[in-house]
């Protein structure tokens, strides 16, 4: 199996089972090995006490992106650790983008960076993310 | 105004705004200066593709005790920056208690830990969050 | 082996190589199971340009505390993730404590907090790290 | 004063004071408004009991380009809050480069993300710091 098509059915998998982010109505927009893009709308049940988009909305975002591209080998990956720097509130009705880069990838665990971006593609969020690997597949290969 | 009124009064103007944690069926436990306690049930619409509790909906527990804990004071805060380790998966239908604790407050800034535990009690994640302030009142004591 | 005698052993060990720690007059006061205190005085070649501790010099006795405490049950663990939170500057003169404790052991990770604290006992910087198992140990139990 | 003058006395200022990263033989590579190069060898007295540079030298490192960096524009800032993931051992006699840049800037704090590498050009550690606005200069210009 090539890893473009790797990468597509591990996110599918993932993401088909993942009813936290289907609630959010997060979008994958983009998938390749090592490399997630996904979307979501800054809803009014998103909000928080200050009227900007809860921490916990924009760091699922991010996390999702990061699940994505750490799964992205077919090798069941989960968060160990995950950093959030908070740059600029996220305001009703923004679109946010989060997209998550594999920055360092070992046979234990890999590091991925995830920005996340307003409408304008002003920064919203940083997130780094570490993975954590569960030595075995998503899905498997011979099956599919 | 005393200091536990004041933290009462804080936490349920910052709780009345809050969507995002009312959509998750966040319940306030216990509020005192400097402390808070947010429980939450894992619902099937929390669930991630590796079908235990998506680390965004921890995070966002964890968060909203922290966002109770740092503007208990009556001044605005806001979450500067947050590190989470999960620790033990969270899985349908646990209760999870989250526990957020004043660490150390400065004039611009502090720091709050926040455990995450299950129904037994054990260690889901563990959160540690700096918060920045806004140098304002949540409210007008003299209003109120 | 009785697990005391494992942990000093290990820290025995691991610090009779550390030349970095002997180079900063690191003192291991106590180790025991999954926990260590480790002191030192900060001495006029550890300031910074703001005539405090370097930074670096308080996360090095934090790191060096969370390593004996890491690698204390003769399993060979290195840092993957560290984060510390700078609470209040330590000076010239002050004798610094770390106190590193074992928060969450699995198989393949570990979660450590360490408190960094002045001869006062008052907080200067937390200080979180995630250890990842090597699955060797440090010194062989049957050579001892 | 133009920008890069102002980069340059403020690095010159900061590091002159610097005992800590002059003991470390730290050399300041490149200097401009947000972005700083450090460099440093790995010392004997920097090895840590696994025979690699211990985890603090390397912290100390990027923290001193961090530094640098966000007192480039002449307000006196202080680390709050570091991160660091160790991806790659240092070895003795590796010479490491930090490069620390600007993501974000707020009027009281700021983002910083430094990549640490060796001579090869190999990612040995990501640090992400968090840096808080004392609201006062580094140097006075008018004096100088």
């Amino acid at each position: 199996m090539d890893v473009q098509t790797r990468a597509e059915k591990a996110a599918r998998k993932l993401l088909s089972g993942d009813r936290a982010s289907h609630s959010f109505d997060m979008r994958l927009d983009t998938i390749r090995p090592g490399y997630a893009e996904v979307s979501m709308v800054v809803r009014d049940d998103m909000i928080n006490g200050h009227k900007t988009a809860h921490g916990g909305v924009v760091f699922t975002l991010a996390d999702t992106a990061f699940a994505c591209a750490c799964n992205s080998h077919n090798i069941t990956n989960v968060a160990a650790n995950c950093q959030i720097s908070f740059v600029r509130p996220a305001l009703l009705g923004d679109r946010l983008l989060a997209r998550a880069e594999e920055i360092s990838l070992g046979r234990r665990s890999g590091v991925y960076d995830v920005r996340v971006e307003n409408g304008d593609g002003k920064l919203v969020a940083l997130f780094r993310g570490m993975s954590m690997s569960l030595d075995r597949p998503l899905f498997e290969e011979d099956m599919e």
